[in-house]
C-alpha cells in the first residue's frame, strides 16, 4: 500500500468506524464521558460500542470494560475523555488493543503550555501506527456511520456539508445553528491543537468522500501550510470549498526582516494564497453558512450571463451594484434582452438589465418574465427581486417563488430571490428558506450566494496548468551559503548575493570588488562608464542611508573623488565597521522599478511577492503575493493585482515593457527559494524593466538565510 | 420672517398639516386616490380631510368637492393622484385655493423625459408661494399628525427614525420592512423627481423636529450636493444620519477632463464627502435598519474603551477582528483589567481583553462577568458574546440578556449582544429583538452596530472649526479669465494659468514666454541656469508626449540645441498646432511630487483633491477627496488618507517635509475655486515639496473653464 493510501484508509475508520469505545465513559450525566457515549449510543450509531470504565458494569445499559486491554477486538475509534493525567496510560493500552484512531477530547496540553505531554501521545501513537485527532476538542461528527461522538446537542441534520473548525465552543454552536438554518452536515470535526491529524489529513479524505459536497473550514492558524494549500488547490476544483479565518489583527502581522514578510500583514498574505487556491474565504459565520446552503442545492450556471429581474427600480439599481461587487456578468445585449422580455415587461417597464416589470406586476407577471428567462439559453442564471407592492397578490408569492425556484433547479438554472415587505413577506420567506428555498430579505446577500457559485464554477472550470521551474546551479549556491554558514552569517554580502543570482540565471549589473583606488579605476576602465560605487562591508546593511553609494560617475576624476567620499561617510556612519572594499558596478539605466521576493513563511512555506519596487516600497506597499510554485497564468495574474501592471503596459505613450522576462525572474527566483532550503528571504529591489524585447535587470539583490541555517 | 425661517414654516406645513385635501380621491379601492384617503382616514389623521372628484357627493363617507377651487379653505397639504396631463389644472386651482404644499403622486414627468412639464410646475408653484413633493412619489407619512399620506401599508408602527426616499417602491417596501423590524417611523417621506423639495429642504426641517432621533436617506443620485453637504455636517453632529447610496457602478463614474475627475469614479467622491460631513454609509438597508434601531436605543458611550466579554475563545477572537474592523478600541489596559475581571473569571479563562469566563460559563457568571465591567467606569462599552454550551442553563439565556441589557440602559452605558446556537438560542433572541433588545446572531453585526455608534459619538463631539481661506486678487484673475472666454477657450495657456497662480499667492517657477532663440537665451540669463524649455501652443496639451519640453538645460549651447529640438518635434507631432513661442522656466528642485487638484462637481459643487503626484499619478491614484469649503483638521486628515503622508513624514532617514505649505496651498487653491465660478477645474501637479521650512513649489498648473464660461 503506497503511503498515501495508507494514510486515507487510517482516515476513513475515523468517518466510518467498525468500533467505538469510551474511555471515561460514565453514568454521571454532568460528565463528559456520559453526554459521549450518550450521544452515540442514542443518535443511531449501528457499530459495536464500548464504554470504559475502571469500576466495569453497565454504562447506559451497555457493558462496560475496566479497561482498553480488556477490549475483545482491535477498536476503531477510541475516544478518550479522562484526565490528561491519566491520557498517556490510555494510549499505551489501546497500542496494546491494536486501536487505529484515537479521539482525545481530553484537554490540558499544548493550549496550555504542556507541549511536551503532547509530543509524547504524539510519538507513541505513531510509532505503533495510531492517528490521534486532538487533543482538546469536542469531537467528531459522521453522518454516513450514524455517529454522534460529541459532548455536543443530539439534534444534528444529516446532510451534505462537511465541517473543520479549530475552535471547539464555537463548533458545538455550530451544530445548534446548521440544524436551525437546515443546514445538512456530513461531517463536523473538532481539530482542536492538531497534533497529528490537523485540516490537510480531513481534507485529503473529504475531498473525495461521496457524501460530503462542501467542505467548511474555520481556522486560527496554520503550520503546515505548504501541504494544506496544495490539497486545497485541488479539493476546490472538485467541491466548493469555504474558509473562515478569524485572527486577522494587524497585531498578528509578521515581524519580518525582508519586504516579503512586511510588506503586508499575515492574513492579507493567508486572503491571497486562499484565492490562489480557489478557496472560497468568509469573513463571518453568516456568510458562510449562507453559501454553504446555496451551493449545496444550486445547479451550476453553464454560462456568464445573469439576469435580474425586479418590480422596483431601486432594488435593481442595488441589485447592479452587488452584482459588480460580486464579480457577476449581467447580460448586457440590448436586442437579445429586447426579444426575450418584450411580451413580458409592460409599458414603463425596462427590457434592458435589470428588467424592471413596473410595480403594477402580479405574481403572473413574475411568472411570465421568469418563465422567459429560463426557456432562453442565452440566460444562464436569475437574479428575481420582489419588493412589496399596494397590486402585488401576495397570498400569490410563496407559491411564486416556489414554483419559479423549483423549476429552475429541475432545469439546471440556478436562480435567487429576495425580497422586502413587511409581516406576509417576511413569514412566506421563512417557509421557503425552511424548505431549503434560496430567498433572502436583502438583496445583497442574495446576489453573494450567486456570485460564489460563479466563484467555484470558474475555479472548477479552469484548466490546469503545471507549474514552472528553471534550473539552478544547486551545487555552486549550496558552496557560496556554505561559506556564509561557516562564517556564522545569515546575510549574504553583495558580492556572494550577485553570484548565488548567477547561478540562477538572473541578471544583474557588471561589478567587480575594489581594494583601493588604482583597483576601482582599473576595473571601471573594463566595465565602461558611467558606474556607481557601493561601500563593502557586513556591518553595513543599509547602504545608502550611511552615503556608501555614489552613482552616475562619468569620468575617472569623479569616480576617484566618490571613492574618497564613500570610505569618509561610512567612517562617519559606524567607525567600528570593517570594510571590505568597494564595489564597481556598471550603471543601470532606468526603467520601471519593480521589487520581486521570495520568502519562507512560517505558515505557508515558500511564498514569492511582486510589486512596485524602488526605494518607496515600504511606502506604496503595492504587493501582490503566491504560494510556490507556480504556473505562468497565475504569475501573470500577480503582476496584474499590482499598479505595476499599468506600468509595464506602458503608460502615457511609453512603450510596452518586457512582462515575458518579468515572469521568467519570477520564476527563477522561486526555482531558487524552493530548491536551497537553507534560504529564509531573497529579494530583488529594484528589479528595472526595460521596453520588451530589452530585458530585466536586477539592480540589487539581498539574500538571507534561515537562522538555524537550513531546512 | 427671514428666508430661512419661512423655509422652515413652509415645510412644517408639510408634516403637521392641519387640512390636507386628496385630489383624484375615489371609492374604486383599485385606484390610489381611494387608497390614500382610506390612509389617511383610519389612519388616525385629526385635521379636516378634503376629497376632490368631479362627481362630488361623498368618498369613504367623507363629503368630497368636485374641486379645488370649491374647498372652504386653504389648504395645508393637497394630496395629487388625477392623471399627468389634468395635474397643471390642479395646480392652478391649488393656488386659487391658497394651498401650501403640493404632494404631485402622479407619475409620467421628468423621469420619462417629460422635464417640460414639471418645470411648468414648479415654475406656476413658485410663483404662487406653493412648494411641491415629487412629481412621482407615493407620498408622505408623519408620526406627529398621524398622516398616512401613502398607497402603501397601513400598519406604519410609530416612533423616532425619519426616512427620506428616492425610490417609491424601496420606501413602500421599508414600511413593511420597518413594522416587522420594530423599528418605529416618525417620518416617511418620497421625494421620486425632486421638482421642488429635496433631501436638503426635509433634513433641513427634521435636524430640529423634536420627535425624530435618526434620519435615513435612500438616494440614488445628487444634484445640489453643496446645499445637502453643509446641511448634513450641521444634522450630523446632532443626530446620526445614515445615508444609503445605490448607482455606484464604475458605468457611473464621470467623463471628466482633469484628475480630479477621472481618477475616482463619482461613487468614491462620494463616499470620502459622506465621511467628512459625519454622515454614515450603509452599503445595505439591513445595515442601516440595524443602525437605526441600535442607535435610537442605545445610550451614548462615555469615553472609547470597550470590554467584549465571552464563553468561547473562537467567537472572542472573531469579535476582536471585527473591533478592528469596525474601529472599536478594547481597553488593553492588562492590570486594571485583572483587577475588574479576576473576581469573575474562572481557572483557564482569560481576563486579558477578550474576557474568557469559558465553555463551563452559567447564566450566574455572565451576569457577574458584565455586572462587573457596569460598574467600572474605565469600562465605557461592552460586547456580550455567548455561544451555545453544554452545560449553560439555556432557559436562562432570555433573562439573563433582558436583565443585563436593562441595567445597561438605565446607567447609560451601551451593550450589545451576539449570540450562537441552536433552537433555544435562536428563539430567545428574536424574542428578545421584538422588545427592542439590541441582541443579533453574528458577532460581525453585533460589533458593527457598536462601531456605527461609537462613529456617532466621535463625530457628535468633535469641536468644530471655522474653514480657512486665503485672499485671491479676484479683480486681476477676473481680466485674465475674460480674454480666455473671449478667445472662446475653456482652457487657459501656461502662462496665463501662471498668472492667475500669481494672484492667488500660489508660488510657481519663475518664468518668460520667448519668441525665438536670442530672446530664449536672454531670459534663461536673467532666470540663471540650469532652466527647462517648454512650447506654448493652445493646439497642443500634452506637452511632453508632443516632444515639446526639455529639462535640465545648463549652458546656452544646450539651451539652443533644444529650442530647435521642440520646434521640430512639435511640427511633426502636429503640423497644423500654431505655436506661440517657448517658454523659459527656472529648473525645479526636486521635491516629494504631489498632486492638488480643485473641481467644480456636478453633484456636489467645489471640491479638492490631493495625492502622491507626479507622470505617474494615473497608475497611483493614490488621491483623497473634500468638499470646500475646509478647514485645517480636515485638510491634515485629506493628506493623511494619502500615501503622499508617510513620504511627507519622511521615510528613510529623510528630513520631514513641509506639510504647513502644502495645507496652505490647499486653502489657496481651495479659495480660487470658490471665488472663481468661471473655473471649472485647476490642478496643480506636482506640486513639489520641500523639506520643513524650504516650503513647496507648484511647477504646472492647467486651468480649464466651465464650457458656459462661467457660473
Amino acid at each position: 500500500m503506497k503511503n498515501d493510501d495508507k494514510v486515507r484508509a487510517d482516515i476513513r475508520s475515523l468517518f466510518e468506524p467498525l468500533s467505538v469505545a469510551v474511555v471515561g465513559a460514565s453514568n454521571d450525566d454532568s460528565k463528559i464521558g456520559y453526554k459521549v457515549l450518550d450521544n452515540i449510543s442514542s443518535c443511531g450509531y449501528l457499530g459495536r460500542i464500548y464504554p470504559i470504565n475502571p469500576k466495569g458494569g453497565s454504562i447506559l445499559g451497555i457493558p462496560a470494560f475496566k479497561s482498553m486491554l480488556e477490549v475483545p477486538e482491535p477498536v476503531d475509534m477510541v475516544i478518550i475523555c479522562v484526565p490528561a493525567k491519566l491520557v498517556f496510560q490510555t494510549v499505551v493500552h489501546c497500542s496494546q488493543n491494536g486501536s487505529k484512531n484515537l479521539v482525545i477530547i481530553t484537554s490540558g496540553f499544548s493550549e496550555i503550555g504542556n507541549l511536551e505531554e503532547e509530543i509524547k501521545l504524539v510519538d507513541y501513537a505513531r510509532e505503533y501506527g495510531m492517528r490521534i485527532l486532538g487533543p482538546n476538542i469536542f469531537g467528531i461528527y459522521s453522518a454516513p456511520a450514524n455517529l454522534n461522538a460529541t459532548f455536543g446537542g443530539k439534534l444534528i441534520l444529516p446532510g451534505n456539508v462537511s465541517i473543520i473548525t479549530q475552535s471547539g465552543a464555537l463548533g458545538i454552536a455550530m451544530i445548534g445553528k446548521t440544524a436551525i438554518e437546515k443546514i445538512g452536515l456530513s461531517a463536523m470535526v473538532s481539530i482542536g491543537n492538531k497534533s497529528d491529524i490537523d485540516e490537510a489529513d480531513l481534507l485529503e479524505y473529504l475531498v473525495d468522500d461521496p457524501s460530503t459536497n462542501i467542505i467548511m473550514m474555520y481556522i486560527e492558524g496554520i503550520q503546515n501550510g505548504a501541504r494544506l494549500t496544495s490539497i486545497l488547490k485541488r479539493a476546490s476544483k472538485i467541491k466548493p470549498v469555504i474558509v473562515i479565518k478569524s485572527g486577522r489583527s494587524k497585531k498578528g502581522a509578521l515581524a519580518a526582516a525582508s519586504h516579503t514578510g512586511s510588506l503586508a500583514g499575515s492574513d492579507e498574505i493567508f486572503d491571497r494564497i486562499m484565492k490562489q487556491m480557489g478557496v472560497m474565504r468568509a469573513e463571518t459565520l453568516e456568510e458562510g453558512f449562507n453559501w454553504c446552503r446555496y451551493l449545496n442545492n444550486a445547479p451550476l450556471p453553464k454560462g456568464e450571463k445573469s439576469v435580474i429581474i425586479t418590480n422596483g427600480g431601486g432594488m435593481g439599481v442595488m441589485a447592479t451594484d452587488a452584482c459588480e461587487k460580486y464579480d457577476i456578468n449581467l447580460l448586457d445585449d440590448i436586442e437579445l434582452m429586447k426579444d426575450i422580455f418584450s411580451e413580458v415587461t409592460p409599458e414603463f417597464g425596462s427590457m434592458k438589465n435589470p428588467v424592471d416589470i413596473t410595480g403594477g406586476a402580479k405574481s403572473s407577471d413574475y411568472d411570465m418574465a421568469i418563465e422567459a428567462a429560463l426557456s432562453n439559453n442565452r440566460i444562464d442564471s436569475v437574479i428575481a427581486l420582489y419588493c412589496d407592492t399596494a397590486v402585488f397578490d401576495s397570498e400569490n408569492l410563496e407559491r411564486m417563488i416556489w414554483k419559479n425556484y423549483t423549476m429552475f433547479m429541475e432545469r439546471g438554472k440556478p436562480i435567487v430571490f429576495a425580497v422586502l415587505g413587511g409581516r406576509k413577506v417576511s413569514d412566506s420567506m421563512q417557509k421557503l428558506r425552511s424548505e431549503g428555498v434560496a430567498v433572502f430579505d436583502e438583496t445583497y446577500t442574495a446576489v453573494q450566494v450567486m456570485g460564489y457559485l460563479y466563484k467555484f464554477y470558474r475555479n472548477m472550470n479552469e484548466t490546469i496548468i503545471p507549474p514552472e521551474s528553471s534550473r539552478i546551479e544547486r551545487q555552486h549556491i549550496e558552496k557560496i551559503l556554505k561559506k556564509v554558514i561557516a562564517d556564522k552569517r545569515t546575510f549574504l554580502l553583495a558580492n556572494e548575493a550577485l553570484k548565488v543570482m548567477e547561478h540562477a540565471n538572473i541578471l544583474m549589473p557588471r561589478t567587480k570588488v575594489s581594494k583601493n583606488i588604482a583597483d576601482a579605476v582599473k576595473i571601471a576602465d573594463e566595465i565602461g562608464y558611467p558606474v556607481v560605487l557601493k561601500v563593502v562591508s557586513k556591518d553595513i546593511i543599509h547602504k545608502s542611508d550611511a552615503g556608501g553609494v555614489a552613482l552616475d560617475l562619468e569620468t575617472r576624476e569623479e569616480l576617484m573623488d566618490a571613492y574618497q567620499a564613500i570610505i569618509r561617510n561610512c567612517r562617519h556612519y559606524d567607525p567600528e565597521a570593517q570594510i571590505e572594499g568597494i564595489e564597481v558596478c556598471e550603471m543601470v539605466k532606468k526603467g520601471i522599478e519593480t521589487i520581486i521576493g521570495a520568502r519562507r513563511d512560517r505558515g505557508f512555506g515558500p511564498i514569492i511577492m511582486f510589486g512596485m519596487g524602488g526605494i518607496y516600497v515600504e511606502v506604496l506597499k503595492d504587493v501582490s503575493f503566491r504560494a510556490l510554485p507556480l504556473d505562468r497564468r497565475e504569475i501573470l495574474r500577480m503582476i496584474k493585482e499590482t499598479k505595476a501592471y499599468p506600468l509595464l503596459l506602458g503608460v502615457r505613450g511609453e512603450e510596452k515593457k518586457d512582462i515575458d522576462q518579468v515572469i521568467e525572474t519570477i520564476i527563477k527566483l522561486g526555482s531558487l527559494i524552493l530548491e536551497c532550503p537553507e534560504i529564509s528571504d531573497i529579494e530583488i529591489n529594484p528589479l528595472m524593466v526595460y521596453d520588451q524585447g530589452s530585458g530585466v535587470k536586477a539592480v540589487d539583490a539581498r539574500i538571507l538565510l534561515n537562522k538555524e541555517g537550513g531546512h
